[in-house]
């Protein structure tokens, strides 16, 4: 995350104390500014106190600030959003450099941005699609009706066949609890890899059914059990709508199918500016400590005393707060055992989206990396043109050994692949790697390994006392995904009500 | 933990700062007394701080003084030792209730010890071993050529086979970079209980091989990498002699030969007696923030200012430090990738080792649960009678849904199958769970899930500009083992010293 991004103030006013306390002077300086707010200032009264002011934490203290209830929300950067985050690419437009798309059954999201103002529109997804493999590039047709669109590999067919299977042992698994499927044993003792290799046997087909996994958690398909796999799919619909693959894969009817006008941050910073003071800004919480009767949080600008803490972000970072007394042990172990994904998104920027001209959707899956999958992220109007790459998983680790230059040159590269010559030369190029952001470290979200789920899943949303669990990280239906933070705020905020 | 064990000073005075801290008061006078010690003092200075006063930092410091240079330890507890810790069991008498064994190979930890004048003696193993599977009880020979012991199961060959098939793989492997190892992306694509299924057919085959690896980690079969496990069977043995599966697993001939007269944390202890005040204790390291020319690290009891930095311990413990400038993308998510096994030792004292009367050695293979293996562990003169049992993995991690009294009766009817009625009623009973404890978070170590060593393993012992890095965790040969503890402390300190 380049500097001029962390360091902007989008609710607050000066530099993060956090950002400020990078070089050694400033960080003695910037610890004993905090220490002293923190341990000397009185500490502040609420109800509930929430870590997290991203959509989970927001919706939970929307929520409690409704029932009548007094909230403070602690949040550790100088902005609200979490893993959401706009990004200015001049003349007044903006686009996602985090999470963006809302798709079906993504209800919860929907209707608390409608609330809010907040409306949105199609993704761009009209001509065709591009595939790239073995270096041959073959325009695809996005419109065909099972899968939404089917890559010209010999091995689609099989991929499509083994997505259906997973949708079917999907329907065996409960959101709410993967662990008690009469096969979780075996899914979750196996990789995700593991399954593909058994279930297909050509190498397109399991490079199409490894880049479906890979794509929802910016890691490999190696990386995550295949349980979490199931239950992510499962997770992909509503109350009443089953998921499938698809509909966390397409951009028609899936989770790709629609973004904000003004991008998917503004929902949070609506939410805050209805939450106002409320919430307090550059405050990393460093320590909850709880009694039988009250919590009390310690962040670097606020001490909150509360009858009930709401905890919301990604695990691994959660790992780093001093609780008193300490967790228990199966939830500190749980915190070891949810590694972040490794996702960068690549924009770069053009006058105009000249491959629509082309009839291309802008859309595209090659094999060459590092650079898999691309999509059209221009503003609505068109104006500029717009492409989103994605660096994920084993791209996005070796990513880091490139220089500044290499890195644009190799995604500029695959841009080319997929649409011409045109593509090499921005007018301008960014890269957002979340990995390099002390209080995400990667996104999408925290996944599980293998065996994870089944000896740890029961700890996922249990309360810790006073302490309450929120995120979509450990979300039910659409988790993951921003659906499911949400809605994970809105349950953690009636459980603290109701505590 | 009991509180007694973590509350006694064996080297310091007073009570921690970490302990006394578990109330809210108490927390907040900690803190103010820790904030104003670490701000306000004037910084030490020394050529090398080191993070941690267990096997690999007192190795580290050994060294660096040894060379000449100034060294200053910053450990978090009110202890050295890290993993091994001894516990009081009347009559001058001592137990392990940490890491215990050594073994043939472990040269360094071996030559070490002899040096700082701790002795070893044999585990005991003498007279049959037990089995007990399926509510049946046999009693068998510890002492068969190859696998050292052989347990009565059809399964028993099918076992071997497979234990074969992994030693003629591990030799594949470099235990310094198993990433490199031909079939390295096929074997860390998968669990090892995925390659296990696949090479063993029936349930006792299955039983004994996951059991193996479970033993190692403290974690089941599902929740390692296969990769991780030829590493470390590549990783049992020295620079000349090959590793294998049953030099991990055996007592004669294996890493469970011997145990340290006085046990094994007088090893850790006699190394501090040298290097006396340059330990303090009861300082968990919260900050380190790094110059072009220096390190400054941050802790509750003091601050130290050094040139080089050599930070040891669980990298999932590590991860909670503070670092200035930010963690590279890469090493912060490997901390967030090698979870901590879930182990717990269970003793029973009994007057004497009722068990050796009856041609017993004290060590039987169970399938019941929670407590799967045990062993003598009674003092060199065999008095009194203490069998040791370990609750590990699954059984660690449901273990504490259960009440102190169930835990205790599990266990002891575990003991009782094995060893008849006279093991029900010890004179005394207590349980060791390092998920407790705050400085370690489970035992053994912290090991890879599939697809870590792959895309992080690179990372694991690369020095983050004046950082250096060292534990069992992150270990080559006897990597996981105290003898990799000490090995990569050297090795760090070199680095350090080099640097």
């Amino acid at each position: 995350m380049s500097e001029s991004v962390t360091r902007r103030g989008l609710l607050g006013g000066a530099a993060g104390v956090a950002a400020a306390a990078s070089l050694p002077g400033d960080a003695e300086a910037a610890k004993k500014r905090s220490h002293r707010k923190s341990s000397k200032a009185r500490p502040r009264r609420a109800d509930v106190v929430v870590v997290g002011a991203g959509l989970a934490g927001l919706a939970a203290a929307e929520k409690v600030a409704a029932a009548g209830r007094s909230v403070v929300v602690l949040e550790a950067r100088d902005r609200v959003g979490g893993r959401t985050l706009n990004r200015d690419i001049g003349g007044g437009e903006v686009v996602e450099i985090g999470g963006q798309w809302i798709g079906p059954t993504q209800d919860v999201i929907a209707g608390w941005a409608k609330e809010l103002g907040v409306e949105t529109f199609k993704t761009y997804n009209e001509g065709n699609y591009i595939y790239h493999r073995g270096g041959r590039r073959t325009p695809y047709t996005a419109n065909t009706p099972v899968l939404g669109a089917i890559p010209p590999d010999p091995g689609a067919a099989e991929a499509g066949a083994a997505l259906a299977q997973i949708n079917e042992m999907a329907r065996e698994v409960p959101v709410d609890a993967p662990w008690t499927a009469a096969r979780a044993e075996e899914w979750d003792s196996q990789t995700a890899y593991t399954w593909i290799r058994e279930h297909t046997a050509s190498d397109g087909g399991r490079f199409l059914t490894d880049l479906g996994v890979s794509l929802v958690y910016a890691a490999e398909a190696r990386d995550v059990s295949f349980l979490q796999v199931l239950l992510n799919v499962a997770a992909a619909g509503n109350e009443t709508t089953p998921g499938t693959f698809e509909r966390l894969i397409n951009t028609a009817g899936g989770a790709q199918e629609s973004r904000f006008v003004g991008v998917a941050q503004r929902v949070s910073l609506e939410a805050a500016k209805r939450l106002g003071r409320r919430i307090v800004l550059r405050s990393p919480v460093r320590r909850i400590v709880q009694s039988a009767s009250q919590v009390r949080v310690e962040s670097d600008r606020a001490t909150v005393i509360a009858r009930r803490c709401i905890v919301t972000g990604p695990p691994a970072v959660t790992a780093r707060i001093d609780f008193q007394p300490l967790l228990p042990t199966l939830r500190a172990q749980l915190l070891q055992r949810m590694p972040q994904g490794s996702a960068i998104k690549c924009h770069a920027i053009y006058d105009r989206p000249f491959w629509r001209e082309e009839g291309l959707a802008g859309q595209a899956v090659g094999d060459r990396g590092p650079c898999r999958v691309t999509f059209d992220n221009s503003p609505p109007d068109g104006s500029p043109g717009v492409l989103l790459g994605f660096v994920e998983g084993t791209f996005a680790r070796s990513f880091s050994a490139l220089s500044e230059a290499q890195r644009r040159d190799a995604v500029l590269q695959n841009f080319v692949d997929f649409y011409g010559e045109q593509a090499r030369r921005p007018r301008a190029y960014f890269e957002t790697n979340w990995g390099e952001e002390e209080w995400t470290r990667g996104c999408f979200v925290g996944f599980c390994p293998p065996g994870v789920l089944l000896d740890y899943g029961r700890e996922m949303r249990a309360p810790f006392g006073r302490v309450h669990w929120a995120g979509a990280d450990i979300a039910t239906i659409w988790n993951a995904y921003m659906d499911g933070a949400v809605r994970s705020g809105r349950r953690a905020a009636a459980e603290a009500l109701a505590g």
